[in-house]
């Protein structure tokens, strides 16, 4: 076991996007996705789920990729600390509070309210600072994210689609519920936005508070996550920040990601990436050999998880079989 | 300025008994120590408080010792993190949340439910300590917390007397308000409470939170704070803890109270401790000079503050120049 001195922050969020049937799979059914983001962070830190009896899994049983940041937590021995990013339920476990307000449905108002999770957040980020860590990794939980990062991404001018933790990503929804936000602000209103303001519309409260985080934060940043972290470096862009200090970890199904525009993306952000090359194709479960298949790829810090690990040592055949086993203790498993 | 790789953990509560008429001078009345920890952190980082629109005084108007804290945190650099320790009101802060419940008043009934805290405060620790950092320095903030811990020592077989944020310590109350406590379990039956039983029924959630917060960092602790941190060092003691590993860092106000008994209290204990030679004697301000006066003597970390401030090479001249700095800057002045 190695020991890192270092910390993965997961935020933790809602947004009422992720009810718009067929939008998220984060979850068995929408009604469920509000469960998963407590229950990402209980599953790594007690084996367990403690605000809903099972874990976190997609429509067909996958399970939810916190299981990986379980694995590279277990062996590498880095701290989590979850934060409550507008999660509709606090985890139960210890949690930095930045802001309880689930992100509201883009379509018909403004998704958030910034200013406080600005303040919040940034001294969140410099208080970490101060306590020596060279570099903050920050992953997240929020069920029918990919669809308010893309509104955003969109409003700031990238033409990106974004990945789904289903391998047929529901993109033309996606479009169409994107479509429909960018239509209530007005087509020709959304160029005079300020990047907080594009937020605020059309983001959701995980994407606030770690930009304001990483704002605070003055050293390196890790954005623990997929094209997710793409709108957030996107925004600290649009803010003026030098991305030099930013890295993007994610896993190769993002990257690797045929319905999405990971790699053209990020460049055209100008965002430096890192991908963690797990292979779960020999594993003796379908739940886990579906990964390679596109479904679930990535959430919860897991590509940050394995990005810590590797520094700490650990290769990501020792990630693979303690996942493995990790699966193996699960009751809910697709065997 | 120094740059300390430190954090101060300030874990902030209310208990009931800070109501009972007399027993608390932390806040300008009973009714407003509710906003006095809130108020505290809010101060340190904001430099006014957000949850009311003074900073915390007592009944004659002297100053928080936050207002040292502040002091030391802005000269010393080191990180700031508020934990909800059962504060009525959260603070308008980032926070880590470990619970929201006040402590009951313990003449009536039970104080606090532990389970719960011991779960998150325990995990808490164990992330900070996987974080690198090499002590973990835990300060409080809780109107009427000298009277749980006299309550708490009493019933761990020490006969100690706790200091007062007054002058005019309440002994006499607060041994009656102690002495309902223990009758109302019952004398004969205390000896055979466990110590976290005994913190159940007689204590408050700060205490709570420190010891489980303590348990989980296993690496060097030191308690920021004056009677009441002996109660914690002497529940960790009844727990079977080596305290080789604890010190308790307070002013020398609390050290050299003569209506409490700390340096007999701490030997008892087995418990080494440090002490701030502060000296207000020659500030401009009545309202400082008070506390050489025995007017408030710790709270908020302040000795534990100056412990840090110390370490990273910041004499104790600086810190009294800076309080007088602070102190100037604050509307609610004695002059």
């Amino acid at each position: 076991m190695s020991d890192l001195s270092d910390i993965l922050l997961v935020v933790i969020g809602n947004t009422e996007i992720a009810s718009i049937p067929g939008i998220s799979v984060a979850g068995a059914s929408p009604e469920l996705t509000k469960f998963t983001p407590p229950a990402d962070v209980e599953y790594i830190f007690y084996g367990k789920p403690l605000s809903i009896d099972a874990i976190p899994v997609t429509p067909e049983g996958h399970p939810t990729p916190a299981i990986i940041t379980k694995a590279s937590y277990e062996l590498a021995n880095f701290g989590i600390l979850p934060v409550r990013g507008g999660s509709i339920l606090p985890p139960q476990t210890p949690y930095i509070e930045i802001t309880a307000k689930p992100g509201k449905d883009f379509r018909f108002q403004a998704a958030i309210e910034v200013s406080d999770i600005i303040q919040k957040g940034k001294m969140l980020g410099m208080q970490l600072e101060k306590m020596g860590l060279g570099e903050l990794v920050i992953g997240e939980s929020i069920p029918g994210g990919t669809t308010t990062a893309q509104a955003v991404l969109l409003a700031l001018g990238y033409e990106a689609r974004t990945s789904s933790a289903s391998p047929k990503n529901p993109q033309k929804l996606k479009e169409e519920v994107v479509e429909a936000g960018l239509k209530r602000i007005g087509l020709e209103k959304l160029n005079s936005l300020n990047p907080w303001k594009i937020v605020s519309e059309l983001g959701d409260p995980m994407l606030a508070t770690v930009v304001a985080i990483s704002l605070g934060f003055r050293k390196r940043v890790v954005l623990a996550g997929g094209t997710q972290m793409l709108a957030i470096a996107a925004i600290l862009k649009a803010l003026g920040e030098n991305l030099s200090r930013f890295l993007i970890a994610t896993t190769k199904y993002v990257v690797n990601d045929p319905s999405a525009s990971f790699v053209e993306t990020a460049e055209e952000i100008g965002v430096d990436f890192w991908s963690a090359e797990l292979n779960f194709s020999r594993s003796s479960y379908k739940g886990l050999r579906d990964y390679e298949m596109g479904y679930v790829k990535e959430g919860v810090g897991a590509g940050g998880s394995v990005y810590l690990a590797a520094k700490g040592g650990i290769s990501i055949d020792d990630i693979v079989r303690k996942v493995e086993e990790l699966y193996s203790l699960l009751e809910e498993r697709i065997d």
